[in-house]
């Protein structure tokens, strides 16, 4: 038999397939399955073309959506796309996914760095969640948020308002004439806004070793989503913390948030497991075994 | 005969016409006649408008609109539909406008808090801008940037990651539920978001007297408008410098600015006039005569 474990995402989606003795059968990475993005027809043509690669439907499959579990009619949605595809499902947030693969199902605080930003976790004090209001007035320390402030960094040097920056580059390295262009650029699909914003944290991250601002702007990053698991492992009453997103790529990242735990005395641990890993483990054991 | 003055904007477009001795024949204030916002047959409905309400056409207008002189598909645009409907007119950006009229044509620096925000100005050492750069990642100091970063800090106290604040209580002035209701409330409508979240800055100066962090804000938009008009008013050599906009209504926002400017050694200033008032008296004295 075959179970499928699925990391739905906003920009790609991950479908890991094992078989009865846990061989990875199919390893497939395909677009988005955020419903608000593709609707219910996107999430079945993704489906559907992974059971074809599959030499059977699997027997269970468990999935991580993004939003799941926040909007009613949503899940009502993405339930009828799933049971339309497949026999056996269990589906859960793709937050609460990650959670449960960082730390096996025991108590602790994943903090999420990638194009948006979050900290989820679970604690003596019970479970919750700090920051993930969204790119427009959230999303501290997330790429779109590094994205945005070094545009802004470099638009002040532009006008004499900060010193100069390599950050003002920027706009050369995209192979645009100036800052406005770059803000044309953005502002010509919408749809397409976000991950380009977010795009821009590599380039902070290739600046940095020769660039004061972009040093500092990654510094603060690291800051605001240690903030965001410090704030969250206080609250739940542990002080357990993994991470995981691409922000943390960033040596400069990833070494600044490590100083901030070592400090505040946090046992920061790698996620056990990936996501996808950790849904296809789950289908494997049971469907909705969490503790695995 | 009749003199029209014209003040283009996002939001709103006034209207001032004078007859041959300066007297006020019409004051009509209609919606947007920003260009790519309304498309050149929303610019001939307005004008078309206007036209009805007068006794006559207007002999000559002068006319400040968003976005001209920026884009030349823009001002072409802008050429052919004012063309159509008035027979002699002279076309300017609003900015300079409303620069013109703060300084009447003598040399000064305009600063610009309004949802967006901005320096424009002459000196001795030239022509020029500071800000500009739009919502996505500039107009520091607007009501657009006060907005933001006024849900930023309640959804910060929200998470327990900052102290309480009354800002927490803008869903409720709002008449929603919590903060994930306002970011609903905001993404429904694109073309509503931007004007929405600059209206929370004035709940941001009702909370001020009794809130510290909302003062806070008013003081650092404050001191982000000073930083735009005192960088410009260095590089282009002048120490004058006037101020507009929505934002200056707050008397934090006003006094902060003051101080500041006291302090830094500028004149300031009252604008001599407003942009409609500079539009319809240069139309009465010449059509672009600037010093009026």
């Amino acid at each position: 038999m075959i179970y499928l474990g699925v990391d739905g995402g906003g920009t790609k989606t991950r479908f890991l397939a094992l078989d009865d003795r846990g061989r990875v059968v199919l390893d497939l990475t395909l677009g988005s399955s955020y419903l608000p993005a593709v609707g219910k027809e996107g999430v079945k043509a993704l489906l559907r073309e992974v059971v074809a690669h599959l030499p059977e439907p699997p027997a269970r499959a468990v999935l991580g959506l993004g939003g799941y579990g926040e909007v009613a009619s949503w899940d009502e949605d993405y339930r009828k796309a799933v049971g339309e595809i497949l026999p056996s499902y269990h589906l859960l947030n793709d937050v609460e996914l990650a959670f449960l693969g960082a730390f096996g199902g025991e108590e602790g605080i994943l903090v999420l760095g990638g194009t948006g930003s979050m900290a989820y976790g679970r604690g003596p004090l019970g479970l919750g969640r700090a920051g993930g209001f969204g790119p427009l007035f959230g999303d501290e320390g997330s790429a779109y948020w590094i994205g945005i402030r070094a545009l802004n960094l470099a638009s002040r040097a532009e006008d004499g308002r900060d010193p100069p920056t390599r950050l003002q580059e920027i706009p050369r390295l995209l192979g645009k004439r100036d800052l406005l262009e770059v803000l044309a650029w953005l502002e010509e699909d919408p749809t397409l806004q976000r991950s380009r914003v977010a795009s821009l944290a590599q380039i902070v991250d290739t600046l940095a070793p020769q660039d004061q601002a972009a040093r500092g702007l990654l510094e603060q990053a690291a800051q605001e989503l240690f903030h965001l698991g410090v704030t969250l492992a206080r609250r739940l009453g542990t002080n357990r913390m993994a991470y995981m997103g691409g922000v943390f790529q960033s040596s400069f990242v990833r070494e600044a948030f490590f100083r901030l735990a070592s400090k505040k005395g946090i046992d920061l641990r790698s996620p056990l497991r990936g996501p996808a890993e950790q849904a296809a483990l789950m289908a494997r054991l049971g469907g909705d075994a969490e503790r695995v």
